[in-house]
């Protein structure tokens, strides 16, 4: 399934092609920054390489000694070539050290696509209608652990310090880059409170919108059951009011958790009476079709036998 | 929970201040641009407005007469100041157009935060060893619809156009922002083959990282299962290759399914015949504490007695 463009793109694109030629070769380039006379779009700092979606992608590099204007009249031309050709989207990526480039592009109607670290990468839809270029991450991830002792029925619960209301809730945190689920769970439990914990389950998800956390984008938030290893709890002091051990009936019942993590303790209460099985999400790992790396799944427990499909027919 | 900043940057804040006050008023101005004698920090087009967690935030505005030099030279004393003051982080808005100072703040140490549309954010890091700010959205959202009619006990399964090897896989995309799991699934099913269908449960989340498809961030790919509306195919051409309803059984078999596909399709065999409360997660909704809005939550179905607590002791 991946790498696919939003499906909207590649309709877009079929759509408003001219009959032109979607090579995946790299456009070729007469070399070197020429004058007036050669074609822009062959000069060698506006070099574009066709992607199979029919975009084409140009990568400035050091260009010292390029005014903006220039660059402005340079990349306009190319604009109208690539146009001609029925090219779907310019891809404009930019070190920061280059970024005396990025107004000029916007003139001509380029805007941000993202940007991290030393980089940023513009776009310009030449498609028919509203661009259906993919977008970008739009979600932060964050994971809190419920540190459930089955043999004292306590589970582990902090109030922030930082929050005008003082309710309880589990530690957690946002994942890191690459990160696993159940990675952070972990990690930030023992930062939050000290106390080392091993993956069990997945509880709950969570997706909010818009949300002021995430700088305006979505959050994913994921309630990990986990088994403790340690009992001793060394609260950090600058997240954490105050950290206990708490019997999970009066969690279940406390007026002062957050809605969330009211409804994540009764779904351990029913899961410690009824049998965890019939709240977990186990966790799997399989390979990936096209990179050969490994991925994590969670879904119900599935028998064997139907994973197998030993004997089932 | 949220909004809050990653733990460690909060904890590098406070190891750091220097018995700075740390006030959430914005700074005052002495207002315009002015001549070299006045503190640039108090120069207008430096207004700094301090967050709750010490940093400094800064918005460029229309700045057509100021140079890049002269910018460079103010930020400088600027970032002494609030070095001095013992502020955590700067953080730089600019405007798409204002571009030009984005390489002569990243030669102060500036890098990009995030980017979208018409502004970029960059920061700079004043705390003790490595950067701690809250990082930006790191996952995109695609979603999954299994469309199961139990009456006839097939599956709807699709054929990408643009793929290497044609393996069976449900119809799905990425999710737009601010889009619901579950309307993903039934816009994706609908746009890709005509089908209309309604959204009954989430099966199964699985989580890559460096993902190929999304720009080397992580990637969270949700299957939901759905139940059909309707049942003529009308298939889009310039995403699927091929599109059926088939024997689920058959479905859980074949070799060229994808390995998610293949697994999804026996958790549905098993619910099929179990029942699918054996496999579902459903979903909630839940008022969110501290803006009013409501989100969706999903986990494994809990009883209304432990969902109201009511009897429950």
């Amino acid at each position: 399934m991946w790498p696919l463009p939003r499906g909207g793109y590649l309709r877009a694109l079929l759509a408003g092609a001219r009959g032109a030629e979607l090579s995946a070769a790299p456009r070729r380039a007469s070399g070197g920054l020429s004058g007036a006379r050669d074609s822009p779009a062959e000069a060698g700092w506006l070099r574009g390489e066709v992607d199979r979606f029919g975009g084409v992608s140009v990568r400035l590099g050091a260009l010292d000694r390029l005014d903006a204007a220039a660059f402005q009249r340079g990349l306009h031309a190319a604009i109208q070539q690539w146009r001609s050709e029925g090219r779907a989207a310019v891809w404009l990526h930019v070190p920061i050290l280059q970024s005396r480039f990025i107004a000029p592009a916007a003139a001509l109607g380029f805007c941000f696509h993202h940007a991290e670290a030393d980089s940023s990468t513009l776009t310009l839809w030449l498609g028919q209608g509203p661009s259906r270029l993919p977008g970008y991450a739009t979600h932060q991830v964050g994971v809190a652990g419920a540190v459930f002792d089955e043999s004292t029925r306590k589970i582990l619960v902090v109030q922030d310090r930082n929050k005008l209301k003082n309710m309880w809730k589990f530690p957690g945190g946002l994942s890191e880059p690459g990160e696993d689920i159940g990675d952070t769970a972990v990690r930030e439990v023992f930062e939050e409170t000290g106390i080392r914990s091993e993956f069990r389950s997945l509880l709950s998800i969570r997706q909010q919108h818009s949300h002021p956390g995430a700088f305006g984008k979505s959050d994913m938030y994921i309630i990990c059951r986990l088994k403790p290893r340690s009992f001793t709890i060394e609260l950090c002091p600058h997240e954490c009011l105050r950290c206990e051990w708490m019997d999970l009936t009066e969690l279940a019942k406390a007026a002062n958790a957050t809605p969330v993590t009211s409804r994540a303790a009764r779904l351990l209460l029913y899961g410690h009476r009824e049998g965890f099985e019939k709240i977990d999400l186990t966790m799997d790992q399989l390979p990936a079709v096209y990179t050969g790396l490994f991925y994590k799944l969670y879904h119900r427990e599935l028998p064997d036998s139907y994973k197998m499909m030993t004997g089932v027919d």
